[in-house]
């Protein structure tokens, strides 16, 4: 392992974390709340933590697969740890593992908290929360690529490491270029999106905190009641379709931007993504139209409560976990299929999906042609054998962890619906799921150890599992790699 | 397809199903019940189908993978089709549905019920449910191969598709040799358990249905309350070693009767499927003795409840619904893994579990040696990188089943863990979930609509999906393969 590349590395990392922090620091001294202490030290800290890691000189310029792997699972934790520092130094959170849990929810883009009642605290820290669900959506080291030079070829393995799906892959043959486009595509989405918001009617910081939790499909909002606080029908219907939109694989963005729009209404995950989106629409506004006086009002939070969760955002109008088994069943199954590869959003992915589908019916095929070799391909182009195999082992490793994460869970002893869904809420990036973690609940009521736990999900859920998994494998220590 | 051929063997199929029907007839002549008329119809009606089918002549010899995976979809649609006669004939069932569903249930070794008291019946209608545990536990098919020349080479096939694991193979070099020597086995390790518990105190009738069901890893039992209701230790403990037995590849017995004992301790799955055990029932002890006054209680109810949930049978001594939500999820979790390939139990099979840990293993590997080149091995021997994709699809299969099959039973509106560990329990044949369907209730509320979907279910996860999917696909009735 390039053990001083690394942790140069992540000396910028935090370094960029300490510069990220001044936008809530700004944010405080407008609104006066007086936490801007709780920000002047953390950026302290982490200028101070940043400076020293980014003085090392390391000697060996080679930066391989597994350096970058590292990199992504340990700039995650870290980043994490230390953006919890001003939620900890305002003093609103009852312990420092709330703090982190708080901050990992907010990188993640989960949208779980542990706060039962947010509107009470300073603007500055309203402001934190939501700014880290916008950085994490698009990822840090994504920002790292925009903005400093890379360091050779296999920087690409950053950028693979971080982004979701089964093969990122740059747009443009310049990685740094490749980032700078995506940031720049997400910075015009979210703009018009906090424009549309203020037109809708929404104070300017609701707009803004709103827009950045859409953006980065988080789902932390300022208020307790989550969107359905404003009670504003254009300002739902602007942000079920931005949930909706910031579901989607960025690269296709880029294809509209270039003209080639035939690619991207010909993109197989955007296709089943939108079918998907409007079947489960139709089913549960049928299905709970009568709890609602009408389908008028069941087809409004329908829509914006399956948007929210497929797109692993999480914001809620209402509180889906009143609505009958078949609508919270198709929820939870949206929880795990998650949105679209190369977007702001979590979940397995559909394109996995579409992967599976097509190799197990390629598998059936085989009865009939036992020596056919028909391989998988999407979009026109044939899928290698490896990524279809790492698909299925990544729809595998991604039950296994769920699997062990809610036997954790359940040492406790809460009800098996609120911790089930509780993981699979943390795994996929979601926020709410059901029971006692449902739209109207949180996190607050789970141990200490639970947090730790759903924390490690989050960011396993996040970096797509091989970069945290890493982390634990004895190679990684090992003492020949050290260098 | 070689239709006539297919359908010919399935006529054979349906005259060993007259013959199977002897036992209860004569049980309930025995027994004096007045249900004789019920089997004498059925075997009337069977021998009659059976006989015309087998009267078919085909030219065309060649017996393809396709006509087997045909045949054994299809035998097993028609045996539990036939089997359900003799229950709607008896007049104790509600509907012919139901009558099919507990017929499936039986078939498939799962032991669902959709009766809310089973004491009520005559002998020879609960001989022939707990018979149908036995006939279905190594196969129906394996029976035929047995008995009946063997048709071809490929009828190897046959074997395959309805033995249980990702590669089943012979033990021998003749099939017919194979099918026999399993059978043997079978039927030596079933006497042993009738003459065990006849010894502990058991009435020989509750012996011999005791010992079926307990060696299908069926589950049906003649009383309500399941074994609970004998509340005899010794009975307990065999039948505990017995469904624990009843798990574990039947191949490696035949190691045992060569004397080959170190392939026997060596093999993976038996150490994995030993290991769990002994884990799940450590941790379950201590976390339910509160309930029971003390650990000898708590280790008596978790190591009978592990070994039935883990080998599918689903005999119960108490109620695992009432257990905190650790335990529960333990056992959910086992009731997916299931236990042994090769074994008469159900579920996904713990090496496929071996397969893709390893695999899982092989692919992080890859983030450091990214040329490598490694294959998963299993005691010692390369698995071909072919059965590891299939394994992967396998369980992305039973996913995708699992899925679309609570989406249906959702419809009906009871509440979500009922409905998910119902669909799990027939997936895997398990028989009593959590819920209304935990060991104190049952099926019977479920609408017929739901009993079909759960009889699907039961049938496919049996087989291991593939030969019943087939069924599905166009290429079967397409006009090309038809000769």
């Amino acid at each position: 392992m390039n053990y001083s590349l690394i942790f140069k590395l992540i000396g910028n990392v935090l370094r960029i974390e300490a510069l990220f922090m001044l936008f809530p620091l700004a944010v405080s001294f407008i609104y006066g709340g007086g936490e801007h202490w709780a920000f002047l030290w953390s950026i302290l800290i982490l200028a101070i933590a940043g400076t020293l890691l980014a003085m090392l000189k390391p000697k060996d310029k080679n930066f391989r697969t597994r350096d970058a792997f590292v990199v992504a699972g340990v700039s995650w934790f870290l980043f994490s740890l230390f953006g919890a520092l001003p939620f900890y130094f305002s003093g609103h959170f009852n312990s420092f593992i709330d703090c982190i849990f708080e901050s990992v929810s907010g990188f993640t883009t989960t949208g779980a908290t542990i706060l039962n009642d947010v509107e009470i605290l300073p603007k500055g820290i309203i402001f934190w929360r939501s700014f880290s669900h916008w950085i994490g959506g698009m990822g840090v080291l994504m920002f790292i690529m925009a903005v400093i030079p890379s360091i050779n070829a296999s920087s690409i393995n950053l950028l693979r490491a971080e982004s979701t799906g089964p093969s990122p892959d740059k747009i443009v043959p310049k990685i740094r270029e490749t980032a700078r486009i995506m940031y720049l595509i997400y910075l015009a989405m979210t703009v018009l999106l906090i424009v549309l918001l203020r037109i809708a009617g929404l104070p300017i910081f609701d707009s803004i905190i709103n827009a950045f939790s859409t953006a980065g499909t988080g789902g932390f909002s300022n208020m307790n009641a989550s969107v359905a606080a404003y009670n504003n029908v254009a300002a739902e219907i602007m942000i079920t379709v931005f949930m909706f939109l910031f579901g989607i694989n960025f690269s296709l963005y880029f294809f509209i931007l270039g003209g080639k729009f035939a690619k991207f209404i010909k993109d197989i995950e955007l296709k089943v993504y939108f079918g998907v989106v409007i079947v489960s629409i139709l089913i549960i506004t049928v299905n709970i139209s009568g709890i609602y006086g009408g389908i008028a009002e069941g087809l409004r939070h329908s829509s914006f409560q399956v948007s929210s969760v497929i797109s692993t955002t999480g914001f809620s109008t209402t509180d889906f976990n009143l609505w009958p088994t078949l609508s919270k069943v198709i929820l939870v199954f949206l929880m795990v299929t998650g949105c679209s590869a190369g977007s702001t959003g979590g979940g397995v992915k559909l394109i996995r999906f579409i992967i599976l589908f097509k190799a197990a019916g390629i598998e059936l095929g085989k009865i009939f042609h036992p020596g056919s070799v028909k391989a998988v391909s999407v979009n026109g182009k044939k899928v290698d054998n490896d990524v279809v195999s790492k698909t299925a082992l990544f729809f595998f490793i991604y039950f296994a962890v769920f699997f062990a994460s809610v036997v954790l869970i359940s040492i406790e002893g809460k009800d098996i619906v609120s911790s089930t869904t509780a993981v699979i809420a943390s795994l996929s990036n979601i926020g709410p799921g059901l029971g006692i973690v449902g739209p109207a609940g949180n996190f607050a009521a789970f141990s200490p150890f639970s947090k730790v736990v759903f924390s490690f999900c989050m960011i396993a859920g996040r970096l797509e599992f091989f970069p945290v998994l890493v982390l634990f494998t004895p190679s990684v220590w090992k003492k020949s790699l050290i260098k």
